[in-house]
């Protein structure tokens, strides 16, 4: 099923996807008995409402450097040796920076201008979970998959003592369209489009540790909550976005997480 | 004026706390017009109530080294030169973490012992705001104050690519007993207490950058929220604790934030 969050007028709703077509239900899937809000009887033609990003999550967690390209890449770039992660430990994301597909990601004033993509499968859980200990249960957590797009700002990330206005600047962190359930966790296709011009082409069987490692390793030390989001990492270093550019992350089942780069 | 959160059998409440007695009102104050939720008509000795953490934030925002004192100890404990910050950098905490008063911190299985407390500031933000221009401003921004104890996993934070389980576990936050309204930004006082032994005993007006400095820089790049608290740093760095100890955080006008040290 195909779950959204969608904007008509002053009224934020939530509906689940078909065809062309809304069909609004009373509230989050997520949080709803069995993962099944009731429906409103309002039904609404998919051009008609704005796609909100689909969950403002409580946590928002990114892996980081899950895939061996983006560690080489990113080591390139500092003329380093690529150091790769010894284990699963996820940095946090500001939860004010999400915008749904379709909206503008404002380079902020004072940008050096090095704002780069990062196309990542993002992974919605679904309950409260702690100490998860098979990899059928950490999958059990899994309400959904959508897509995420780690907008960076790679001087500021390189340079700063945190990742704050490298990460989480307003806008920074694009997510959507839609959450769609029922998907396999390892068969996904990434392809990142700068302008139309395929940027990066991956998939998730090359990420270091998959979904059920990395629920397994946050619920070591942390309760997992349902809306929880994390981004599972994505696989190059790419060019500089400038503003009249266009990019997008297209994920296969998902599908496409356009976003316009905009002055301040 | 004094609000809380409480628990009371399987309800959770709000109320404003007078004498020994709660007020109860409906829903957060923070996010209530002018700040002045209806009351309920009920009222409960403060005996009769668990007070919970007086809020769970959309974002916990931790100021990290804001004071000299605690950036020369943790170089000390280094063997390295203190490494002044250059601007004030936020990094972020899970609102996961976050306990109340009275409550228990517990010490993952696996650490390695060197669990810290740092007793803090904590600023509660009551307004959406941005681009923040001058001070006056950002004080109005400020809803209230109240006690945070950043626990630390020491050979955790140190060691880990990320701060995730050095200062993440669940219970590592502690945070209230409640917000208190109305008070001077740089008047506080601040003691931590080791099985009733100072471990430190500082003052808001050591801070590196205050607290309308900081309101100024986070809304450079991020949109403040009702709700969202920021923690403004320790002075010292200090002892390990272990099962059995009581570690207490008293900031002057606000009151005293006790937790109890217990083994997973």
């Amino acid at each position: 099923m195909i779950w959204c969050r969608f904007q008509r007028g002053e009224t934020i709703g939530y509906g689940r996807v078909v065809d062309d077509e809304v069909i609004e239900v009373e509230g989050s899937p997520v949080t709803a008995p069995d993962y099944n809000p009731k429906e409103t009887g309002t039904t609404y033609a998919l051009g008609e409402v704005r796609l909100l990003a689909p969950i403002i999550p409580p946590m928002l967690y990114a892996a980081g450097p899950n895939h061996r390209g983006h560690v080489e890449g990113m080591a390139r770039r500092r003329g380093a040796e690529p150091n790769y992660p010894k284990f699963p430990e996820p940095n946090f994301r500001s939860v004010h920076a999400i915008i749904g597909a379709e909206a503008n990601i404002v380079v902020p004033a004072d940008s050096t201008g090095a704002v780069q993509p990062e196309g990542q499968l993002a992974v919605v859980l679904g309950k409260h979970a702690r100490k998860v200990s098979s990899r059928d249960e950490a999958l059990d957590c899994v309400f959904g998959y959508t897509i995420g797009n780690d907008i960076s700002e790679r001087v500021w990330q390189g340079g700063d003592r945190t990742m704050f206005r490298g990460k989480n600047c307003d806008t920074f962190k694009p997510l959507g369209p839609w959450i769609v359930t029922g998907l396999p966790y390892d068969g996904f296709r990434i392809i990142v489009r700068h302008n139309g011009e395929v940027w990066e082409d991956f998939t998730s069987a090359e990420q270091i540790w998959d979904v059920p490692t990395w629920i397994m390793e946050l619920s070591k030390y942390t309760t997992l909550h349902p809306g929880d989001v994390l981004w599972m990492g994505t696989q190059g270093a790419d060019g500089d976005m400038f503003p009249g550019d266009t990019i997008e992350v297209e994920i296969s089942g998902i599908g496409t997480l356009r976003n316009y780069i905009v002055a301040e």
